[in-house]
């Protein structure tokens, strides 16, 4: 029974830029491996780059995903999200992918990726940072450099 | 795999009042249980009532349940959601239960089922009235009186 | 100063479909003129038929009219609208046209109009229809066949 | 006729916290007074601290302010916002805050600020910053100190 399954399981969004390096998909999948093997719900924005890896990783672990997508249509998800929620609010709906989250795992990205973090901080989620925006001394993003690090402090 | 499981899978909202009857709820569950049989993906509200109903049919034969929530707590979904999606956006939300349904399975309700019904004929999404808002003869609402009928017409 | 008198004002909605009869335009215009005349705050969705014409009607008798518009895009306003707000919200802006409302006039309309009756409806607001959609002796519309009518019984 | 005024009128976003110190709230009251005189219209969201400086300084000089509001009611708006646009969208209504705008004043601020910052940034409006976050070097806003120096900038 899924359904139950996934209800006791926790989430935890994993948020970063669709235009990143190589190394920076391998981490993400590996985050999105780890965090499946937790029994983990692993959310992102559903779209390319770090959503995509990091769906993959979970997806091939057997994981649940869940794409918080900025369009009306589901087949925009990548092809690992599991469960796609289209919402048609552009990226205002970056403000729902971390609504969501027992925890949030950051990587680098861009503006969307600031607009998640800062969302996730107001919410006052755990942040764990693997490389992501610095913001200063007085933000909650624990820094960690390694995937495992990532997961351990996530689930911590 | 679960995921791309719940990714080829056709998604179907069901949406009704939250103070329904007991047959309303019976048959509510009914079409949990029929659209679950067949692989499909069950959307709702989150909440009680008729979405309730239709969870727990869903998820005891052991279908995907999703809940897409006008809070931002997880845990106000009702206890058959599987994966449970905050929005924040009170009943703005409405919107957003349709827009992911392939089809729409309509039961009695009261505005905020009006709201729902009235965002899926705006998207031109197949809607299947059980006993729901009676709009005229102009809209698209394809009225039934049983369960299945519901379902044969939801998936036909 | 034109921001103190705004604030004491009243706002009043007025919905009703993009595409409508030029009496239906000719009534709304009226509705517009009348509210302006009355020191009411004129909310619309922003853009075509309706919209346009009940805030043609409001501007031109001096009064504010507001339009809350779906796309990112402030110059999708019609010409009449004084102070747009664009959304990125698509058609689910709809529930904010209404929200700000102390009382909602309502045109003939299609979907997007019968969503804002329904939110209009589910936050108790008082709905005052000039031949809009007709939901049932149980909803809480009250019809009238005249602008003059209209803005009397809104304002009432 | 107050609306096509309003209508040809710029719109300049001013952001900050809600708790700020005596000097922030000068400037942001300066610079709604400057931003007024130049016959812009100031958006903001609406509640205390910055946003109401800013809305108190544009008021009192005969300007248009706009309080784009978090909750379901428009009297939860600061004394000196002209139109309350009420969203019932909680701080996801941030995203709308900045939308609007022609281009952006920053004063420093806690996690809301940074996401109105953000969505400015990403939807790559002018952003001129008067002692806010500091994003690092490859962010495009700009820095001055002075609320002359600031509307001078944003309108330039």
């Amino acid at each position: 029974m899924t359904a139950p399954i996934a209800r006791r399981a926790r989430h935890v969004a994993v948020i970063g830029g669709t235009d990143v390096t190589a190394q920076v998909e391998a981490d993400a999948e590996a985050v999105g491996r780890l965090l499946a093997r937790a029994g983990v719900v692993v959310v992102t924005g559903g779209r390319e780059g770090v959503a995509s890896a990091a769906c993959r990783g979970a997806s091939e672990a057997g994981g649940l995903t869940v794409g918080i997508l900025p369009g009306r249509d589901r087949s925009d998800a990548n092809p690992w999200v599991g469960v796609a929620i289209p919402t048609g609010l552009g990226e205002t709906r970056n403000a729902l992918v971390v609504m969501d989250a027992d925890a949030v795992i950051a990587f680098p990205g861009a503006y969307g990726t600031l607009i998640e973090l800062a969302f996730a901080l107001l919410a006052d989620a755990k942040v764990v940072g693997v490389g992501t925006w610095a913001l200063g001394e007085n933000t909650s993003i624990l820094s960690v450099d390694t995937p495992d690090e990532a997961v351990r402090l996530a689930l911590g």
